[in-house]
């Protein structure tokens, strides 16, 4: 069903942009987890517009409000409902979008697959406003999981042209998430972060956009997690990461560059470690093998086209009268989303994890 | 559910490599459609084995019979299985697999998650033979695809470092996937072709796989296929073909490039065909917006690591005495998985998209 | 998932009795359907408590707040989400239920399975409270159904062993219906009606509850309405009415009176009626054969225990010093829940029959 | 979906009546379970046809060929298939069913959903032939159930006005269950059952049929089995048990009964045994409390109508002609389907439960 996702750990999200609030139920988390409601809150944080310069000066509090599910400040075993409500929206800006569809948006598409009777404003159930009920979900699954030792980070691994040093397939670890979770631009070479805000600012100063790519990683994955052939980790976690807004890649391990290999250069040799676990000595296979986890990193990169919204003119089709007509989209946008959309990349993983996590311990 | 896919249009797939049988169940495909088994068989012959120098000489009738489903040669409403025999499968090859478990493979992590129960031979439930079922009802969904005006086809990009011509985003048509879908070898580009198969025949020669990567498109998408938030396209296509053996990156439209390009680059305008109808000037988008098509051609990419199954010795670890070892995979491995993994590719696209079509049409 | 019914019209109900607040969110209806939110709110008001003499003194807004999903009064595609806060509870009245477990309630089953950890007050996510928004849900599906000839309406078909009148399995029909909803007390035979509620008096004087049965109808439903097997109408119907909190039994058509006859007095012989339409003689059948509408009236009927909380002393176990100890319930309680199940079960049917609807419409 | 059950350990049954073979697909199984086949087939004889003179003559192997899913005798991860060939089958008797539906069977439903497409032959995939694959699957969840101490066992409670004793609520137990299994006429008091065998014989001899209620127990369940609301025990059960071809009506506990009683009869104490475990005094709940095992024996029974297929004259309209129409039904029919149906009740329990207890080992 179209705004569910998890089979043993299930969130149903809902609202559109405009509407008087937007959330998430969470289902079938397992009972007596603390919940701490601050951490949550600084999590969604990192997500929430208008922090900084180079984002939409749009200023939401973004305060969620827990409905249910929790009791004592623990989960209860009844499903978890947080609700978020919308204010300081301005409707006026979106009311033409109805008959002048957006480039690159869900406008068109949407008023074609409801006849017509799709919430336009704002883009909808397809704003990436809708982002923030899956942050509050993933902060939530974050919590259980970092008490089973499971740790979700990420970075900007590029912004158009301009990269960052990638993380290391097998040597990242928690005191490196932990570190860049903490930047107010998370990257891990700074210098790099520098040339990207300094990209953004380009693209905002031209009334333009511009894209980029993030790479996250999950570590303190036991062997084991993640089901076979339909329900492998990749699917599970490719199948949410593509239901953020503007997704158009996604990779693990080595990914594309996997293609371009020998099989005797990219097969991962399982070697002891020091302490005779076994694990691989390259990690071309990002932790996953056969859909299921190794042990090792698991690391996944995610790429981003730019913000659709911008303020140069644009060619679109007046649905009114048939026409071909010139747009200029007002409202207010960030010229890079991936900054924002870090912890939205990190909330996803958690929330695919865990329902995996959940399942895969029936086998234990 | 683990092997099972799809919501409205459901797979199951059963079997092991070395099982008695392999299989599909087919549930809830539309009623009175005729299943022409020949082109069923002709489709799958295109995955089958041994039928070309670059692949491995392991013969398979690959015949399925079936079982239900079908009544005077047209669905009736019932589930519809199909069951192929496996024979020809030489166990001996895998036996020591169980306690040295190959690199790349599966092998580990299902021994680990099934706590040494897995059957082993072969990869299991694992082995890249479970896209024969995949390939049977990717072929029974296309017939009825076809029957509406859906066409998916699909080539190889690349082979290593080796490219061919990429589809056109906005103008691959019928006659183009026609034409290639014929080919023994499908490339657009028969020289490069040529090349790609002297890289496979040099990785053969040396005991080594490739990898490649496989580009396809469905075309006759009629606009608003697609569910919001978690069932977009985009996330249904990505998790059935992450189902695939050895896929480690998907990306849809200009995929990863749009991560590197303005706003005013990559967005596609709306503009008026010659007929009147709306559609996209370029098709960055990839037929894909909002998770729902646009009515462009809808195209995609999918990265193949090289075979992990190579005759070059590596290490890996013996479960049993819990030390470090030389492995030489025995048994017969296709050096470059790509060329048969086209039709799987296809397939999968087929499961998803028929799926959702079935789906979609509740809202017109 | 324990809290989501449905395949195609999803609901997912969140909440517990003393929790902030209560809800719904409604994932899968078809766009452009106008919801008489006033309607719905006296669809509401037929469960709402405090109304009469023979149910609780507590009075309850149950004003549902709709945060999404609809859009200038109409579904917009977007999953509805509807909210009612949690007001005039008195927790005081169930903490001591921690510890002594109220015979027939979940309060024993729900901490166990959750470890200590459940919402106990007022029996958290179990409470019967958790029927509107249930109802809420079916007052909005009923809307959609009523617009494609589709009724369904309930009766109190007994209460103890006063009977009303049963519904003719063959000639109930939408006039019959409206009449019955209008009722204060809804029977059929309104002499009967006095004697229940002259039980349900009793039951209240004595601190006692009783129990009673609910007989319900759709009519409308056209020919081919439910999937085969598991998903056939009494399937899906018999589990959503088996979550209304009490229902001890479910019947369809003649049901457990069908067991003590002989086939030739059981099967509706196929008859054609005036206007050639084909119908059965007889409806023994309850309008559903092979888990598919028949096209005559779906009748079916639910049992209803005796509502748990009653006044007299019980005997339960004390949990945490393991002694049997006599308990007194407190707190505000319907001696007789049936009457306001009514449109508990009339939502349900709703629910599950509009699901069917929009899933079989793909076969047409 | 509508051929597929369950939600941890998920079954997709396949197959018509006619149709070259008929089977199931059980996915989710854990792993390293061993399946002993003879006792499968020992229970699948239970439900077999032509065993008995109070049977269908009609005789058949229903010997399953398991295809995958077992590896060394033990369940490996993998879907487990199993197949049983359709063989004996005269398809030339119901040739003219397609145009004269038979009265109380899915014929004319069917032919109306599935415009006409469907496999009318011998009822097709509403035949009660597709409960050999349910058995096939109820007998291999019913091992694994076993191994962890849960048994289930069932009686013929009534055939007619017939009846047997029923369980004790309380006190029925493993040497009852394993007492009746081995029944040919499973019933507690054999007065009685010679009684049923009468009455069956009589409606054989009138060319009629008889319809009966089979009551069936499940004990030694965990408490805390079952989750919220629309997944307690009751919904899964029923959901699967209306799933079965002639059942009209289910109840738990005392089901029916309890909507006659008042609350002060029909709560059940909270009692301590004599080992200090908390069970309840009386057993009206059946052992669900709130959807949730208590610990007590789960208790249901099932209405089934009679047969439908009768020699007995009957009147039918031919759907080609729209003219009504005297039908004799000719072919092999059981007078009675209850005692064959005994087994395919257990089934459905068996696999619910075992579906309902993975779950559910989530939250130890």
């Amino acid at each position: 069903m179209s705004s569910s996702f998890g089979e043993r750990v299930k969130i149903t999200i809902f609202g559109q942009s405009h509407s008087e609030g937007i959330g998430v139920v969470i289902d079938g988390l397992p009972a007596g987890e603390s919940i701490d409601m601050e951490e949550v809150q600084r999590f969604m944080q990192r997500r929430a517009p208008g922090r900084h310069a180079y984002q939409t000066p749009r200023k939401e509090a973004d305060v969620p409000r827990v409905l249910s599910g929790l009791f004592e400040g623990k989960t209860c075993g009844a499903p978890l409902c947080a609700v978020i409500e919308n204010t300081n929206t301005r409707s006026a800006d979106y009311e033409k979008l109805k008959v002048t569809p957006r480039p690159a948006h869900a406008d068109f598409t949407a008023e074609m697959k409801y006849d017509g009777f799709q919430d336009y404003r704002g883009g909808g159930h397809f704003s990436g406003r809708l982002t923030a009920p899956l942050c509050f979900a993933g902060a939530v699954c974050m919590q259980i999981l970092a008490r089973r030792g499971i740790l979700i980070g990420g970075h900007i691994l590029s912004v158009g042209d301009v990269a960052d040093s990638a993380f290391s397939l097998t040597d990242i670890n928690a005191e490196i998430l932990a570190g860049i979770v903490q930047k107010v631009f998370p990257v891990c070479d700074d210098a790099a972060g520098a040339c990207m805000r300094e990209k953004i600012d380009y693209a905002r100063e031209e009334h333009d956009s511009i894209g980029g790519v993030i790479e996250a990683a999950a570590i303190g994955l036991p062997v084991g997690i993640g089901e076979p052939m339909f329900d492998g980790l990749e699917s599970r976690l490719a199948s949410i990461l593509f239901a953020i807004p503007a997704v158009k890649g996604v990779e693990f391990g080595n990914g594309f560059e996997a293609a371009q290999k020998y099989g005797s250069e990219n097969n991962d040799a399982f070697v002891l470690d020091s302490t005779g676990e076994i694990r691989t000595k390259t990690n071309n296979h990002g932790g996953i093998l056969g859909g299921i986890s190794s042990g090792m990193p698991l690391i996944l990169r995610t790429a981003f086209k730019p913000t659709p919204s911008i303020g140069k003119t644009q060619s679109t089709v007046n649905l009114q009268n048939c026409k071909e007509e010139a747009l200029e989209v007002g409202g207010r946008h960030d010229p890079c989303i991936v900054p924002r959309a870090v912890p939205c990349v990190e909330a996803a993983m958690a929330v695919a994890i865990l329902d995996l996590l959940c399942i895969s311990q029936i086998n234990e």
